[in-house]
Order: C-alpha cells, then structure tokens, then sequence
C-alpha cells in the first residue's frame, strides 16, 4: 500500500521493458505452435489466444527467472515461456464454457452449445501444442505434472460448488494447485533454461510459488461477485462466515443453494462480507504471501533481476483490476 | 456378408479368447491411472470410464499386433493398451457434450450445463493419464500427435456443420483423422511392443489403418440419423446427393439449415438416401478398406494370431450396431 500509483506505472514498464524483446518473441512463438495447416483449425484458436487480454504474467516470470538464473539458454527459456502461456490459456479457454443465463447476449442456446463445443477443442489444441513444445525441450514430465494439478483443481473446486462447510485451508490448497503450482514451475523452468543447476533452481520455484499465491488471492477478491454467482465460495466469504451468526450462515445457505433464482439476492451477502471485513483480510493474507516471496528474493544476489523479481511482489498485490 | 451369425459369435470370442487376459491387465491400468488421490476427482471420471461400452477394441488390435510381432514386452503392450484406451475415451467424452435439446431426461439446464464442465475436465484428466504413460513408455512423440490429429478433425468437422458442399474425399479424409490414425497407432505400436524394429511395423501400420477407416465408415452408416441431427453430412448422404435432382438437393440443404426447427423433417432426407442406395455404397466403400487390410495381411507369415487380425477385418464391416 505505499506505492503510489505513478510509481507503480513506471515500475511495472521497466519490468516489461527487461524482457519486452523476449516477450515479443514468446509471442510469436505462440502465434506459430498455435497455428494449423488447416484453417478451421487456426480460426477458432487464435480467437481464444487474443480474446486472452492477460499481460502473459507467466511467461514475463519464466524470462526474468531465466535472465537472473544466467540467461544461458534464451531459446529454450522463449519456447518454454510459449509452453505456460498456452497451458494457462487451455485451462481458461475450458474453463470458460459458458451456459445461458451467463452471456450477456440473447444468444440462443444451439449457439451457445456450438461456441462451447468449439471452445473444448480448441482448449485442447492447445494443450496439445505446448505438451509438444514441452517434449523437444525435454521438461514435459514437469509440465504434464503441473497440468495434472490445474485439472484436478478444477474438478476439486467443481465438487466445492454450493457447499457453505468450506475452510481456509481448503481454499489455500486450491489455490495452490490452480496457481501457484504453474508459477513455481516458470521460476524452475527460468533457472533451467538460465543455465542453473535444476537443484539450486529451487530458490526461484519457492519465490514464485509465493508470488503465484498472492496472485490467486487477488483474484479471489477482484472475482468475489462473479464466483458467488457461480456458488463458488472463496476466501473472502469464508473469513465473514468464521464470525457470522448462525441466521447470517443461513442466508449463505440459501443463496448458494438458490442462486440464480433471486429469491435470495446475492447483495446480501456481499453486505455480509463487507460488514465483517473478508476483503481485507483476503489482502491481507494474499500479502503476507508477497512477503514470503519478498523474504526468499531478498536472499538473491543484487542485480536489475533481482529488483524487478522484487516489484513483481509489490505489483500483484496492488492492482485492482 | 458371407459369414453367418453362429460363426461370427465364436470367432469374436476366438479373438478376444487371445488377448482376454492381457485386456483384463488393460482394464486394471486403466483403473490404476484414471484414478487419483482425490476422490473429487477420482468420482467423476471412472464414471466416464465406465460409461464407455466399447469393447476395447483399439487395445485388442494393438495387444494382438503385439504377440503377432513376437510378443517381447508384453508390459509395454499392457500399458500402451491403456494410453490409447484413455485417449479414445478422452476424445469421446469432449465429444459427449449435450445440449438441452439432445437429452431425454428433462434436465434443468444449469444441470446439463454442470454436466458438461465435468466432462470436460473429466476429458483433459485422461488425456494428461495418457500422456504421463505414454512419456515413461518413450512413445509420447508418436502418441501427441496422434492426439494432435483427432483433435484437428473435431474441428474440422465442426467446420462443417450444417454445409452441404462436402466431398467423398472430405469424409475420407475426416475418417482418417478422426479414427485410422490411431488405429494405424495401435498397429505400430504393438509392433514396437513386441519387439519389431519400428521399419517393419510399417505392415502393421497399414493394416491397422484400412481397419480404421473401415470401423469408421460402418460407423457413418450406423450413425446416419444422429449425425444428420447434428447437421453432420457423412458418406451415405454424400453418395445420394451425387444423383440427387437440384430440387433434392434443395430439400437437403433446407434440412441442414432448419435442423431442430421440424419445418422440414429430417424423414425426408433419411427416404432421399435410400432411393439413391446410400447406405450400402457407404458400407461397400468400407468393405474395400478391409479389403485392403485383408491383402496387407494376407502377405503375413501364418500364425493364430494372423487369422485373428484377418477374422478382425471381417467381424468390423459385419457389425450392425
């Protein structure tokens, strides 16, 4: 909280401007493993590729990593920022599916069947190029590991829906396995492709690991209304529901056995998690998450990597958007 | 045609007689890799699994090609088994996604729609199975793009959807994509397995890849109603519209247009391409596939295992469901 917002505009510039030309070449990287000889096959893809408005946090993190770590193999850490790039966009693309009562548009319901069915394929395109990028490299036993974990995140937090009995930790373990586990891997696979030692490649993984919490965290806040919607409960209810009354743990109840029929309306319990502080207090742990990572960073040699690594921890808790 | 009931019965349990405990060793790897410590997970995809009738037909032919290649590592047979098992499973529960319309049960559509996200987690968890199998076997290269190539024919037949402008060479094509390729896998892989210098599973390759588009031509006709509902146009329809009048034609295309409205119904069409002898054209074009696979093996030393896979050539154009 005590960067300005002018500061952190030119600090997060700076950041990009180290690794711009890589990212350049990440991007096109993706552009190319994306692309099919067919072209009802490139079309929908690329679509979802650009429709993907992210700043490619992960693949920012993996190029840093790399340049601390020595910068030994910039090839390899360009491809490998291609890899967890098109593995988070797989996961989000299928995890966009969406049904009627979510777009925006009065689309009818074939059209929104076709466009999901696309989005499944397309998704899997995907996985599947990275997973080859991920081979000639020779880390696809890491990454397959890491997908693994995203997709059973995803079945786990399926599970979770409308359930009220879920605790911190639940929600710490999910965040774990959605996030932070894929940004632990870009810190390893930075120090691999840098020229470190796999063994001493362990720091970076740790850092990151904490950074990709703080950053689940954050988005655990920004996205509180739209998962209550979805009767996903995270972090910030879960921190109003340990101080609620048993009446207020009833409103919960309902809404999330109900949602989406008004008879309970959501503003509820958005007042209910305002009145006992979840937000905050989700930030104020996602924070204490940058702190570890700012801890384990501070251990780094001094350099212009180390400094940027550094203001990562600070930019991810601050945005809002 | 040739071959009556009675024999077709016994010489099926001939074949799989053969392979019956090797496939059971399948099922069991398959069990073991589909599962996974969380029962969030666990849950929902052996339940895909199960649902998947088939007879394993694709790890049959890669086990049979197996002990036909000398049978020396039947562990690798066993496990390859599983990983193309999982990927056709994969492909068929991202391509199982339903729609409001599609289903006989009156779901709520918020139901139908959780069902179809679980599927498609449930889908990228076997996939990823397969895969991790796959790498330890040292066969992932081979195995990615196999799955590479289904997943572009998905598309391209979503591409397709609702056209009527497609070719004989169109379906040819698709069905290799969709379906010989990893037939034509199983066949070189079980030559790998059983210990034949990969240049000579060629052979096996071939024959396995005219069995393929032989299964999925016979599927095109066994389908032909449920994919003019989803505004697929297959062979059978193909070879009719070739002597249709243009006011047929038009009829077609008003069909594909309108599909779900009823204004024109589907009957008209289904009466098109019996007077124009659609379906058996269909199912001769499939007999010549085996045909072809027939004379790939007939060149193969004799052994029980050669008369299996040439009983296996018969046996996939006789089936009528």
């Amino acid at each position: 909280m005590q960067i300005g917002r002018a500061r952190q505009v030119v600090t997060a510039d700076e950041i990009f401007d180290l690794v711009r030309e890589d990212l350049n070449c990440v991007e096109n990287a993706i552009r190319v493993e994306s692309a099919a000889s067919v072209p009802a096959v490139t079309t929908p893809i690329s679509k979802y590729l650009e429709q993907d408005g992210e700043k490619r946090l992960r693949a920012a993190l993996l190029l840093l990593c790399s340049r601390f770590a020595g910068g030994g193999n910039k090839r390899m850490a360009i491809q490998l920022g291609a890899v967890v790039e098109m593995l988070h966009a797989a996961t989000l693309v299928h995890d966009e599916m969406i049904d009627g009562a979510q777009t925006r548009y009065a689309w009818p319901s074939d059209h929104i069947h076709r466009a999901n069915r696309t989005c499944v394929l397309a998704g899997d395109w995907l996985y599947i190029r990275a997973f080859r990028v991920a081979l000639q490299e020779r880390v696809l036993d890491v990454v397959l590991g890491a997908a693994q974990t995203m997709v059973a995140a995803g079945l786990m937090q399926r599970d979770r829906i409308g359930r009220i009995g879920i605790t911190e930790s639940d929600c710490v373990e999910l965040a774990e396995r959605k996030t932070a586990c894929l940004f632990s891997i870009c810190g390893k696979l930075g120090a691999v492709a840098g020229g470190v030692d796999p063994r001493d490649g362990g720091k970076l993984g740790e850092f990151a690991w904490n950074l990709g919490m703080a950053v689940q965290l954050i988005d655990d806040v920004l996205e509180f209304s739209r998962d209550l919607e979805d009767g996903k409960v995270t972090l910030p209810l879960v921190y109003a529901l340990e101080q609620a009354s048993v009446s207020e743990r009833d409103v919960v109840a309902a809404v999330l056995r109900d949602r989406g029929s008004d008879v309970v309306p959501l503003a509820s319990v958005v007042a209910l998690v305002d009145r006992y502080g979840g937000i905050p207090r989700t930030r104020e742990r996602a924070r204490r998450f940058a702190d570890s990572a700012r801890q384990i960073g501070a251990e780094f040699p001094n350099s212009v990597c180390r400094r940027a690594l550094l203001t990562l921890t600070e930019l991810v808790t601050e945005r809002d958007g």
